[in-house]
């Protein structure tokens, strides 16, 4: 994928302003919501049964999050689900904690079972648990995952039948085929709740607007990373930081992506 | 409404500090909770049905917003609601995404049925559905109203016997009887997630403490829309101007009130 | 405790990245993600109750809130809270608006009576309300408190065999033997939503990392204060001193610590 064609979906994306809806957790929703906002598309949190799958037969893109998993939720979350993948409407699963507790690596499972997921964003040890690989989860962080995780990530990919995303200093995108890296963020990214939520927000943004979803995570990513790179510039610590993030993404230029995406095959 | 009035009812917030109970949704509830204390009153956020009804006793407004919407909360609003009527504490109510989903709008036509609600604030879309016009919700923002939105609050208001409000470039709170517009604002408060909500807590501050509800309305939304207009001149993006938002209401004073507010009758 | 210890055991924290587990209300639950991770702790937030038990087995503290309860989160505090009891976990309680309904009243005795609570932090209002005092709460906010808060606490921590805080001007902390008061703060704390929930989580970073709880508070008390105090020198509003508290408490030196920290036996 080139800068050329990140800033040409970039530009899409502010164009369009597409829907994306959220059934995520209540302790980064404000931020998923704003960030959404921030990146161009316009959010809905939804999650009663009774109006989810109406929800999401109006969005771009459907995003789900177990950060603060229940069982009334799951249900929510199958529904809309199931709308999405009738009307070909991509999904988005970050499956927060996913090893840290059998509920949660059950239902992260449980939804890659029941639906067809277009997109699997998480980090090394949440991913590295969900293909099986030998990996450890501390509370909602990574713990270390054995193995070479682009290779994991490829394979597991290639065999779920969707596109992977491992978050990390160079975040991995695959889609069993193709390998893209791409290598833009800040360390300040991770000193703050919710950039994990906020990368899902911001791939569903993007994934609404473009049909390959290796290009639109590996867009949405290197957007991201860029506003994370140009707040760290002016940050005095982890909440202006916080505070400048939005900033910046809100302010990102065609011009600005072109010049400073790093985004590369392997 | 003068601009001394204004001023006279901020300071008479400022002094008494009013309770507001809130039961709304989980995206913007903190932005709801510190706009509350920065515009003057005392948040509290309840919804369990076992204590609704006793936290809405000590108050004096009551907010109910369904911008994530569950039948629980729907039994604790009308509980709290009941109790509001029958001490004669003003309900407002923020009808989020009525006319997005069959749900939302039901919910806040049985809320309207049920209860008498003071003050109803929506944007033009949430209104113009719940007026029976010609009218589009895109998610949770307006999608466009077909018609006079003057004319169709004004009758809406007259037939419904209550206050309406509809947020947009131009503010207009009506009873159906009285018309006024309030022009202040700025367009950067589109540009982050919970403005509508936060406008619906600073109006509950000001219900609080005056009985004529088109006043209540009329000066929260000059007093929040002036904080907007200030804060968007310090702003370096969405997010720094939110924070600006809330310095800038927590900081205003009498003597800018009364410079700066823009309500006129139509 | 002097401020080598302080200064020590903030070391101590910073090093060992302590997992702390809430179960929290909805309105703060970000902050209290965020103060977590500044103040040098890892925040996990989980309430069903398919997970709250093996969630809490791998933390070093429990953080349980009662701010927006309901009864399904009671069930999972009890499950959590004796998971913790079960492995010597320490559980920090922050009844929040204990006094204003008699839902928080009886809940935060029945949670004081079924778990071993470590620490029980709280207003005046609040912790007199639970002690038999004669104390009033205001929504969320103490409304006073007849008698001597030192001798209340003091004797409440003795008969109840637990430790209390009880924030303030001064704050008290007391195991009803020592008595230490930190003096540490800034009104402007007062002027957002949530610095209370935010001091227990805080507080729990700390009693995660030291057996003596009222070290561990008078620490966490003295290093959120501190940065209070910075904060407030760098803010112009209630909003901009919530983004400084924040970057201000990640901020934090040894050095700092000792010189400021101001924690006094009575």
């Amino acid at each position: 994928m080139t800068p050329v064609q990140v800033s040409e979906l970039f530009t899409r994306v502010r164009k369009n302003h597409p829907l994306v809806h959220h059934i995520t957790n209540y302790v980064t929703v404000n931020d998923c919501a704003n960030i959404t906002i921030c990146s161009g598309g316009a959010p809905i949190m939804a999650d009663a049964i009774e109006e989810v799958a109406e929800m999401t037969g109006i969005v771009g893109a459907l995003v789900l999050n177990i950060g603060t998993l229940n069982h009334v939720q799951i249900e929510s979350m199958l529904a809309a689900g199931r709308k999405a993948n009738e009307q070909n409407i991509p999904i988005i699963l970050d499956p927060v904690g996913a090893g840290a507790t059998r509920f949660r690596t059950e239902t992260a499972r449980r939804l890659l079972d029941k639906l067809e997921i277009t997109i699997l964003k998480g980090n090394a040890g949440e991913i590295g648990v969900l293909a099986g690989a030998d990996a450890k989860v501390r509370g909602v962080d990574s713990a270390g995952l054995t193995g070479d995780p682009v290779a994991i990530a490829k394979e597991f990919a290639s065999v779920a039948g969707l596109t992977v995303v491992v978050s990390g200093a160079a975040d991995i995108v695959t889609d069993g085929k193709r390998v893209l890296l791409v290598e833009n963020g800040h360390t300040m990214m991770g000193g703050i709740s919710g950039t994990g939520c906020m990368a899902a927000s911001v791939t569903g943004v993007y994934a609404a607007e473009v049909k390959d979803p290796v290009h639109a995570a590996a867009a949405a990513l290197a957007a991201f990373g860029i506003a994370g790179e140009r707040a760290a510039a002016r940050a005095q610590g982890p909440y202006s930081f916080k505070v400048a993030l939005f900033d910046e993404l809100a302010g990102l230029t065609p011009a600005v992506l072109q010049s400073a995406a790093k985004i590369r095959s392997v």
